[in-house]
């Protein structure tokens, strides 16, 4: 017998209605905000990646040579391609462009609970705006998606990386040194902090400030014991924008850094509490990468929900359950009625209802009971008696009421009991 | 500047709208019809596709070594995938089982017109049934699908296997041999088949009788001249079962072998005209796999529609606009308004309508471009002298009228303009 790969997974009926279910909730969600789908390429040149997130990240790919001898990477995010794409194709559209996307990313990695080797994404890119309102309608949107599908205990943390960054640069510290220090900070180690910062020159009293500010968290009043400058101005701002969208949830956590470097400013983590240690659902921020993939400088704004993950919080709050019920399942009793079985089963799908029919010629009880399996709402019996009198016997599948109706009547007869 | 993969594609937010519509209509007739959808992972084990369809695919595939040195492949198809899935987990399921999927498969050959590497399937099968009905059952779904999306102009062509291929088994040929004689057959190369049918011994009569069932083509009557036994019922049968289900468009020809030898019985293909060379848009029939992947013998007819084909063929036949537009655009005129803007966006999402604002902070001027750029069908203009009323300028972006209206009362008169 065959497996599937290590790490991947087959979606059966029930699942994937659910999944399907939840999708489109977040499709529908996006678009009313203003946000239009695109679609990128399964795989990429693997430069595209390592120039995104370093050579480093080659160990976590799926990477191969195609027959041509080009080195091919499966997207393991697909920012980066939202980024080439923009600067190939979409540079001179209206800005702000609101761009959304889903599909499957790869990752070679040990499968663990709620990780998989291919697993699906949900983001969401606001290019050309850089205002707090910009931020705050992508945090808005993450939490309107996350909302759709019915998840209710999560949290929206968002910080900015700039205070941070901005309180290193004032050091004179150089790039490199900025993202080391950045780095402790995001481990929250604070020891090597106070290494790192005795070595290269910061006062004691800017080592403390900069944990006390890493330690930061709550809601807009936690900034007013900060002593601080730009970058809490521009979270007021975007913390008062969250609330007037009407957007709950949302604290402050300035120790979010995010570990990349390419982002600019607010960051933001949305966590799901029941799934534990893999509780984060999505993450992103404002960043500057269209620079890096040959485009003048754009700011953006984006985020990843992983889809899996918040599916699977969804259900562990509540368990989902995807009628597929259709309407009617047809049952000819006899040879000669099956020809009039077609025919009505013709007749109803013009009529636009959902309707499925016997096509392997079973019993009475044999069909019922695959009625019931499929969820039909509906049989129809086709028996000789009633066919004489041009009817069919329509049975309730949830009651197991039975009527006599004419067949040019099923139609309406149904589509009223819907 | 970064490149995407030769023979790969991106998607613009205005195709993808299309594409989004077409696959929305084509699933929702899959789903009325009682079809439900599964999905099987981006790549398999190399050895699932070559267990299918011989080692000499390989040249063709995406192949390749994973960091575990497991030979792995993305997929070219997906009905090996569905075999595998439903040998492991769906074999108990109620039958017929009929199953749906759809998503992009991978073919290493030069691009041409209407053929990618990166390619989408729309398929389908039916698991665990036979009838004549049952078959009729599939070619009215794919019928339907193509239908769905408004492709008018297409033919249904059917034929039946395993008429021919008794006709060989009758002369008591090798397996081996029936391929081979098939293959010169489907090819329509009549001099090889002449030549392979004296080799073999099949008496002139029965070259000749092979060679006018694979030139029959046209309505029922055309299998009145040829004088069968089992399989010209069956497509009698099966005619009819289409004929009453309500779908034209459907023909006969024999001549069509489809190559692989896993069919067993009724066969067919779809053309759309207007692609010229490149015209099949879908291809399926019965056939017997199951076994190959380590299950009990099942009867399956199944088919995959070429989603990339049947849009280009329906957008040649008349070019598809699907508009994005939302209901209403917010323009905040002053600094002091920006407030008021967020929240008036908050409420009218929250009443369920799509909304978006401006987040650059532009002139009313560029507003009112960027709301025509994006579609929306009002723009909602806060002045101080409206707001100063409770009010705002509502005005319509297909017309250009405008008029006062209650922020109050924004939702039920964009809602009621609908």
């Amino acid at each position: 017998m065959f497996q599937r790969p290590k790490g991947t997974r087959d979606f059966g009926p029930d699942e994937m209605a659910k999944r399907q279910w939840a999708l489109d909730a977040m499709r529908r969600i996006a678009i009313s905000r203003g946000f239009r789908e695109i679609q990128m390429p399964t795989f990429e040149d693997l430069e595209l990646f390592t120039k995104k997130s370093g050579p480093g990240i080659v160990d976590e790919l799926y990477a191969f040579k195609d027959k041509g001898n080009r080195d091919i990477a499966l997207r393991p995010e697909m920012t980066a391609q939202v980024m080439r794409f923009f600067v190939s194709d979409m540079a001179s559209l209206p800005k702000p462009l609101k761009l959304f996307y889903f599909g499957p990313c790869f990752r070679y990695e040990n499968p663990q609970s709620g990780r998989y080797r291919e697993f699906y994404q949900f983001g969401a890119e606001i290019i050309g705006s850089n205002t707090p309102e910009t931020d705050a309608e992508a945090v808005a949107l993450a939490s309107a998606l996350i909302e759709s599908i019915g998840l209710k205990n999560y949290i929206v943390r968002v910080g900015n990386i700039s205070i941070l960054r901005d309180m290193l640069k004032e050091s004179k510290l150089s790039e490199e040194k900025i993202s080391e220090g950045l780095h402790y900070l995001d481990k929250n180690d604070e020891d090597r902090f106070s290494q790192f910062a005795k070595e290269n020159g910061l006062s004691e009293g800017r080592a403390l400030s900069m944990k006390s500010v890493r330690n930061t968290k709550g809601g807009i009043e936690a900034l007013d014991k900060l002593n601080l400058c730009g970058g809490k101005d521009y979270l007021k701002e975007f913390m008062e924008c969250i609330s007037l969208l009407g957007i709950g949830k949302c604290q402050l956590d300035l120790g979010i850094v995010r570990g990349l470097d390419y982002y600019t400013g607010m960051v933001f983590e949305i966590d799901a509490p029941s799934l534990g240690a893999e509780k984060q659902v999505a993450g992103g921020g404002s960043y500057d990468l269209v620079p890096l993939f040959g485009g003048e400088q754009v700011f953006t704004t984006g985020f990843a929900i992983g889809f899996d993950r918040v599916l699977l919080a969804r259900e562990k709050e509540s368990p989902l359950s995807i009628s597929s019920g259709i309407d009617a399942y047809v049952i000819p009793m006899s040879d000669s009625s099956r020809r009039t079985a077609l025919e009505i089963v013709g007749a109803l799908r013009k009529a636009g209802l959902s309707v499925d029919f016997d096509m392997m010629r079973r019993s009475l009880s044999k069909n019922l009971k695959y009625a019931a399996a499929i969820e039909a709402k509906n049989a129809i019996i086709l028996g000789d008696k009633e066919l004489a009198n041009g009817a069919a016997m329509l049975r309730n599948m949830g009651t197991g009421d039975q009527k006599e109706v004419k067949i040019d009547s099923l139609a309406k007869t149904i589509s009223g009991n819907r």
